[in-house]
């Protein structure tokens, strides 16, 4: 058996999600039915480093799979991507030892949100950012973001539905970047909690919109509570962008 | 009644393309629909600049309509856009004389094509770009590309289906522009006949991978027979970028 991890991008708004589910079409569904083809039926699992939820992209999502065949590294994307649907593809194959996991071996994570700042609508990014045609003050927001690095329990930035028990994460870095009416934010740590990268940045709009200071956030990440934070922005927004590995 | 004038973008993947038609949804019966809505009932009329085809975008169609109502210019875009759907969008209105037409005042148009190069499909470009994983010469191409400039008569570069009987049409303009695996192209001309820029960039391509060479170009235009140029680009790629009016 060869382990073989594959970097992978997709467009989340004909998705259910990453992860297989009974009902609805999934990138992990798409991958594995791709990969029992090529196996003559027998079917092969694939591990994600991560669920995305619903609507949510991936420009450099990671997943392994093990495989009895002898296809060389360079021909699975080609392989892979002539048999999945169009909205996903494999961007790279490369093959590794048994003892890496897409999941398990994951160091740190590289998500991105975008927000369409324009008046009106723009037909081309409704599924790709976040329309929010309101004013912001960026300085404020940076002061906000300032106050989330580190190390802290983010149980105010994390769904109430989350059953992981530890919830103390490290953010390493949050950068925001305006261009041509559209706002980028950069988060990076090591490992984020259910729905936490839009909780994170419905607070950070919350505060570019002075509906809240900065200096709020010292006191909601204390609350421990997920009401003291801001909205959960939505999916189309967001992008799994890398995971990074030892 | 007056005159507006707006310029609308729309995401030409879930359109049978601009203009009505008995089956399918259109840019145009959108428009309609929402003017109806607001005129309690009563059709109204959108006139464009011109179609553009099933999957084709627009980032600035231009369109009118005459309205008994009297609706301030800058509520129009809200009120309309409040009843659109969301891959259509209207950017901007004026108010115009009543001897303004959207079509036959155009004075020129602007085209951009998009083709990404990278060897594996990008999943969020494969209805916004032509995927041509191919190594270009473009230098070829922008030679291809002078013998275009200036009046000549196009019907090589025609559909054969076309109704119209004057061929003969000035490009004013086309250049090439590479970033990042994206190769933009823009044709600027004071008309285009039907598929003409498709045909036009999908024989530049041809020139760019070396099927044929940059000096066939003017042979192409001289035999005035669609069947001598290249292949009909896909409209994915295709965007009705700007209409100038004086």
């Amino acid at each position: 058996m060869q382990r073989y991890k594959c970097t992978i991008s997709y467009d989340g708004s004909g998705y259910s999600g990453y992860q297989i589910q009974p009902n609805g079409r999934t990138v992990q569904g798409e991958l594995e039915a791709a990969l029992k083809k090529i196996h003559k039926g027998e079917h092969v699992k694939v591990t994600g480093s991560g669920r995305t939820d619903a609507g949510v992209h991936a420009v450099g999502q990671v997943i392994h799979f093990d495989t009895p065949l002898t296809i060389p590294k360079e021909r699975w994307p080609i392989v892979l991507n002539s048999l999945l649907p169009d909205d996903v593809s494999i961007q790279n194959a490369v093959s590794v030892e048994s003892e890496f996991h897409a999941r398990y071996s994951v160091v740190k994570k590289e998500y991105r949100y975008k927000v369409y700042l324009n008046t009106y609508r723009d037909p081309f990014q409704r599924n790709y950012a976040f329309h929010f045609p309101y004013p912001l003050d960026i300085q404020e927001m940076e002061k906000a973001s300032k106050f989330l690095i580190g190390t802290h329990d983010f149980t105010s930035f994390c769904s109430a539905k989350t059953e992981v028990v530890d919830k103390i994460r490290t953010i390493e870095k949050i950068n925001l970047r305006i261009k041509n009416n559209q706002l980028e934010v950069q988060f990076i740590g090591n490992g984020f909690l259910y729905n936490m990268v839009r909780i994170l940045m419905g607070t950070l709009l919350e505060v570019g919109i002075k509906k809240r200071s900065a200096e709020e956030i010292p006191w909601i990440l204390q609350q421990k509570n997920r009401i003291h934070a801001g909205k959960t922005a939505p999916a189309e927004g967001l992008y799994l962008w890398k995971v990074f590995y030892n």
